[in-house]
């Protein structure tokens, strides 16, 4: 039996922090782990299985969520993305992407054979994605040839920023660009919906956010898009073709179903969740170590600069796996192996208590009771 | 909390009998069942993870069970499929496929825009896919233009068929056509190696035929392929393009990985599948129902047709409803709800207390002890 090593430790790391199972889905993985379980009653296509109620799950409860027309189970957001992506694709196209994406958006782009135009952020300590520097590379990049896609980050993976997203939808618009919200870190935290930004697709992550047993994503779009996206087989009347058929034929979507109830309702609880990150940033700070990206932050998800740590690394007998074994033996996980400058974590979903303990955590370390 | 309706039943739905979970698996679903759990000691490459040991698992085991250079862990068979068609894709180019072929490989084949070849099957009652027919098509699509790669279904899902696909992996290499083996109702019920049969590449399901939890699949190659199939991408050096940097990223890779022992252990005694099959095919005979496909049959997938349950069913209130309501209330799951002539099931897994509990009940039904 594979034991999970951290188990029962408070964990900050932002890919995991969202994922949690509920109790509800944790019963609901027992009872439909078996594999293809969710087709006892198909009759050819997984959202328009009836029992489990999978069909209201996609074409209701989805969309009214994250305020789209269409919406469909993927097997994760990356392969949303791609769906998107190779759907829209011509030879010699372009996607305008910014530069915080995730590299799976990037790679998503490669594979759909897109030549990638980079929004730059802002750099150093903001990382911030501009709306007028992303109209600029639209501009830019129009001249080069036809723009099928942009993407946009909403918050992205490594500072937690949000950019002016309904700008950007906008500015897309007016340059007749379809957007794809890349939204992985905020369905399922926090309060989104895609008729609102006016943005084409959106994006959302099962295990990183919506409390799911992965890989598992959602992807929402507007009416007009569905004969592009979700074009049927010539063969096989039924069977979308991106989604070679049906994605998530396994427990993964009674995961995400069980948990809903759950989700929805915290997902009115994030203005805690950014109050609660707020809080750990600046207590962070008390301590010399830097929260880069926006300030005051919007999101969970914070990055941060300790040149303290790094100094210390330098001078540990594990050098800078330090900072590591540091937090594991005070039964915290999620900082990366190796990390000191540099490092990312989350504070969704933890306890004052938890945040407390990390809060003490960095400060023993930094005030240097560390082992050897 | 959603009850699944077929607990507990004999189920003999042959997308369901080889993916039922272990105990071993059922473990490690809870043990692991968070989003991202498997990643608690990433470093950028899901089959390089060490802790759990996927590493081992991916590079050692895998390529070891099913006779291949190298190996990855997809999201299913589909999307291994469409990894390779994707690869090998070029403009107007072919794709010769048996007609016997799961819907998927078809979709794949149309999502990686490849003009499709079909090889017919032999017809009524045997349906069976030759070596010669296999390269008479390969013979007349390769006037037509390119044929990037040929797919032989191993066996297929309709009427467990085993064509000869050591004779076909032949043909294809005099034609210098690359082959595919759809191997999802193979590997991980009976012994299959990529090496013996002399393929170029081996699909195979997790939730099919694995006791996998879903959705995942297998895929192997000959190490020549290694650098089309999983080329990196230019800007994330460790990222496979075709797997979007990372596929199985969560729990369904630990049941494939817990399961494993005993799966590799119960292709062991595939003789005693093909000769309970064959025993299950006898006496369904006997009552008058008939086995189409190969026969002796070859595997524990069956099609038949019941021209007397069919006959049955015009005098129903039900109708053709009849025989799901009589089976269920028999405590027997997996026949299509409406089907009544021609059905498809499967023995694999079943004690013979359970076969007889089947046989048993198809003798009642047929025999006219039914309700209403």
């Amino acid at each position: 039996m594979f034991k999970r090593q951290t188990k029962g430790m408070i964990n900050i790391d932002p890919l995991q922090t969202g994922g949690k199972l509920t109790e509800e889905a944790k019963r609901a993985l027992i009872e439909w782990g078996d594999g293809y379980s969710v087709c006892d009653f198909c009759t050819g296509k997984l959202d328009e299985i009836r029992n489990p109620p999978i069909h209201d799950f996609v074409h209701k409860t989805l969309p009214e969520f994250i305020g789209c027309d269409v919406a469909r189970i993927t097997t994760g957001a990356r392969e949303a993305k791609f769906a998107v992506m190779h759907s829209l694709a011509k030879k010699d196209a372009w996607i305008v992407i910014d530069s915080n994406a995730h590299y799976s958006s990037f790679v998503s782009a490669e594979r759909a054979k897109l030549n990638i135009a980079e929004v730059p952020n802002s750099g150093y300590p903001d990382f911030l994605i501009s709306a007028e520097k992303f109209a600029e590379v639209l501009e830019e990049t129009k001249r080069k040839g036809e723009v099928v896609l942009a993407l946009i980050t909403y918050p992205d993976g490594n500072y937690g920023n949000l950019p002016d997203v309904k700008k950007i939808a906008k500015i897309c618009q007016d340059y007749d660009v379809p957007l794809l919200v890349n939204a992985a870190y905020a369905i399922g935290r926090m309060p989104i919906k895609l008729k609102e930004i006016g943005a084409d697709f959106i994006v959302g992550s099962g295990h990183k956010s919506m409390a799911s047993s992965g890989p598992i994503g959602v992807l929402g779009m507007k009416a007009e898009w569905e004969e592009v996206v979700l074009r049927k087989s010539s063969r096989f009347k039924n069977k979308e073709i991106e989604l070679l058929g049906c994605t998530a034929r396994g427990a993964s979507i009674i995961t995400m179903m069980a948990s809903f109830p759950a989700v929805k309702e915290r997902v009115k609880r994030w203005e805690d969740e950014v109050r609660k990150a707020r809080y750990f940033s600046a207590k962070m700070e008390e301590m010399g170590i830097i929260q880069l990206g926006e300030k005051p932050h919007n999101h969970d998800l914070m990055f941060f600069q300790a040149e303290k740590l790094y100094e210390m690394s330098k001078s540990m007998k594990d050098g800078r796996f330090f900072l590591y074994r540091e937090l594991k033996r005070r039964g915290i996980h999620g900082i990366k192996p190796g990390l000191t400058r540099f490092f990312k974590l989350s504070t969704y979903g933890l306890s004052y208590e938890e945040v407390e303990a990390v809060l003490t955590a960095f400060r023993e370390i930094t005030e240097g009771k560390v082992q050897g």
